[in-house]
């Protein structure tokens, strides 16, 4: 599949767009800055055989590309969804956005909606919108040389876009785990402040979590 | 140690003091009503080798228990625990509490002040709160034939507290994980949100949770 990565350069971004790639998908980088897109497209492509990795602005990827994933900063939802929405119309999107705020009183720190994917819902009102991939570390995708151990939780409105994260999920070799609805989003984006904090006391960057009993 | 559960006629209640008193720890099962709490002690008593259970009502057990478990409904901490506050002065308080609403729009519907385990600090200010338990399905607590498999993922803010509450997790042979401060109470309890919908999409009844890579 065709998957545009909207905030690509990032790091969750950026591992995603390289699992993918060597899992048979076409990526399209986006950024703000179509420079620093490229850049970063060409750095992951050379990573392996000519890995089919491409880099544009957010809003161009978001034409380009079949799926839509969000792997923006929860702060920048507002300021960079509404100009995407023409381009994004009714294609399926997936949220991987957290909304943790380091350094304050609270880490888990979600939107008055209840989470990030539910913002990115009313911001982009016609999408098919699935929360998912928050709980891939970074670092477990970019280190390819091993499987992730990790499940995919998976939540949303609709069954068919839930069924098409599924292959992504399962292109990547994981184990996906249907959530429910989309206002289940907030304990599933609750996780990553969990695993952040499990990450900074016992000094790992990939914890991750399984469902047990399934 | 000797354990008093408020609200242990319920499910979880129960289950973690049948485990409980099976490891060795003598429970005070605590209940609005009494005749109903020393019926559920006496059904629990029963079951095994003549348990150290005994039933009072909430506000004794309070006082009775060296650690006071609150297994009790997220809608009820307001109306029953203020009169509780002088008879658990500065003890360890276990939330197991989980602000889950069933049949609204919402599932995981914790208070304003942002977990149930919050309310209860706020409610008894002097005691020493740590969350924790709420993944631990009471149907694996009730089948005492096999070991639980889940992780115990523990928060608060004294580290003594937390100490003794790992005591009792390892005693019922869990892997306890300190998740860092009551502020990520929230995302503990709301795990329990995706685990009820794990359970009732699986037609299951104990689904829980690993970390991976620890």
């Amino acid at each position: 599949m065709n998957i545009a990565i909207l905030g690509g350069t990032g790091k969750e971004g950026a591992g995603l767009a390289l699992r993918w790639a060597q899992a048979g998908h076409s990526i399209i980088i986006g950024s703000r800055d179509a420079e620093r897109a490229r850049a970063k497209a060409t750095e992951l492509r050379d990573r392996a055989h000519k890995l089919p990795i491409v880099g544009h602005t957010n809003l161009e990827a978001a034409g380009l590309g079949e799926i839509i994933v969000v792997a923006l900063p929860a702060t920048g939802l507002a300021a960079t969804l509404p100009e995407l929405r023409a381009a994004v119309g009714t294609k399926v999107v997936v949220s991987t956005v957290v909304p943790l705020t380091f350094g304050g009183p609270r880490l888990f720190t979600p939107p008055a909606v209840g989470s990030s994917a539910e913002e990115v819902q009313a911001l982009l009102p016609e999408a098919r919108v699935v929360a998912a991939f928050h709980h891939i570390a970074a670092h477990e995708l970019a280190e390819t040389d091993h499987a992730i151990e990790c499940d995919l939780l998976v939540c949303g409105g609709d069954a068919g876009a839930k069924e098409v994260v599924t292959t992504l999920g399962v292109s990547l070799g994981l184990r996906v785990i249907d959530v429910g609805a989309l206002s289940n989003a907030g304990p599933v984006e609750g996780i990553t402040a969990l695993l952040a904090t499990i990450n900074r006391r016992n000094k790992l960057k990939n914890s991750g979590i399984k469902i047990t009993g399934l």
